[in-house]
């Protein structure tokens, strides 16, 4: 398998997708709170990339089975329903609901990578369940790291250097650019303590700074979940 | 002093320089190759983004002075007089030239930092050089690695990363961003064996395949020379 990484989204251009699987993460996190609400009985997730949009798209359904969710700043949308916190997503609160989620970076880097043959939803939380998919078609995968603030970040690149590690697990033969290199060196040798790499990212001290803590400890836990929700037509299925 | 560290050149967008020193790494080939002419003798080099542009500085400067060197996909430019192999711009060669360089990264990496206070030429051989005078600013730095085909590249990232790790030595206070950190981590990591990181890079293959593993070699040499050119006015002086 060849395996591409890009560190943030916006590098993404100018490259033809077609040819290839994508797989999209923003471990801290956006891809950790669709694959908790989903796992969770969440129907759908719609990710789009402004406000507007997405309170267009509540005013358009019918309310009662909606849920805003997001952030600005890593904290609550004034009228939203959520913050971007995989905490709040709940069975009680999101089951049999459509919800639908705009982040500063994740909902972005998903339809960055819109033309590509599919477009899996990647995170620590379901790392080798992504590295299972992956192996159905087995042929070129680019990763697509949504990156803090247009740079590149520690999480989401340890979480890349993880799914290739379960590839490799897999006995999957893999050939990987420089990127790749670095993201599974760095998982090897923090994967035993994930807190001494990850306490080194910007976005690590923005969250901290804004009292989420707890959902790093969350979304840093590895494999918790089995499923791998898709991108298809617009809608983030499990 | 802030350190920001930048993957590759293009991704240096709606990026306000104004207020920090840049350092310039192209080290497999066109900084090195820079440094190596300064040092024996070359007067001064102009980095040209295209071809005709180089050819167009020849036709209007006096013939004789005026070496034309460079690369497109690695090898030599046709008409041109010398390739980007820095072991090809020996004092016998290059001596009173004036050198007119344009390369595939490394010199639209230079332009890309015009807007910057100063823009320092920084390679392996001259990482301990580059330390030093960025210490006599001391502030806010910005680390520009060039990249191999719009992509991360280890040379360039291992290079970085020694410049840092040089700049703690003196003794600086380091804040660094998630590729800064990155880049300290696998100089550590790989000091005392380059090649063990450098040959996963695609940009190594790629020379190696062109027959200029020497190039590869002589490049990745620390700390050989003691200057650190200066891209002053369109013009790297020594």
């Amino acid at each position: 398998m060849i395996i591409e990484v890009f560190g943030v989204h916006s590098h993404v251009i100018n490259k033809d997708l077609r040819y290839t699987q994508a797989v999209v993460i923003d471990t801290l996190r956006a891809t950790s709170v669709m694959i908790a609400a989903l796992n969770n009985g969440c129907r759908q997730v719609l990710p789009t990339i402004e406000i507007d949009e997405a309170m267009l798209c509540k005013r358009t359904m019918r309310e009662h089975t909606v849920l805003l969710g997001g952030e600005r700043n890593a904290v609550l949308i004034p009228g939203f329903d959520l913050s971007n916190s995989p905490l709040e997503y709940t069975r009680e609160t999101v089951e049999g609901k459509v919800l639908v989620l705009t982040t500063t970076n994740g909902t972005a880097a998903i339809h960055r990578a819109a033309s590509s043959k599919r477009v899996l939803i990647g995170a620590m939380i379901n790392a080798s369940a992504v590295a299972r998919k992956l192996m159905e078609e087995g042929d070129h995968t680019t990763i697509i790291c949504s990156g803090t603030r247009g740079k590149y970040s520690l999480d989401d690149i340890f979480t890349a250097g993880c799914i290739i590690s379960k590839l490799r697990e897999l006995g999957s033969e893999i050939q990987l650019d420089d990127l790749g290199f670095t993201s599974e060196m760095l998982y090897l040798q923090y994967k035993n303590d994930w807190h001494a790499l990850v306490k080194n990212a910007s976005h690590y001290k923005i969250l901290v700074d804004c009292g989420y803590a707890d959902d790093i400890a969350y979304c840093m836990q590895e494999d918790v979940f089995d499923i791998v929700p898709e991108w298809i037509e617009g809608i983030v299925v499990k």
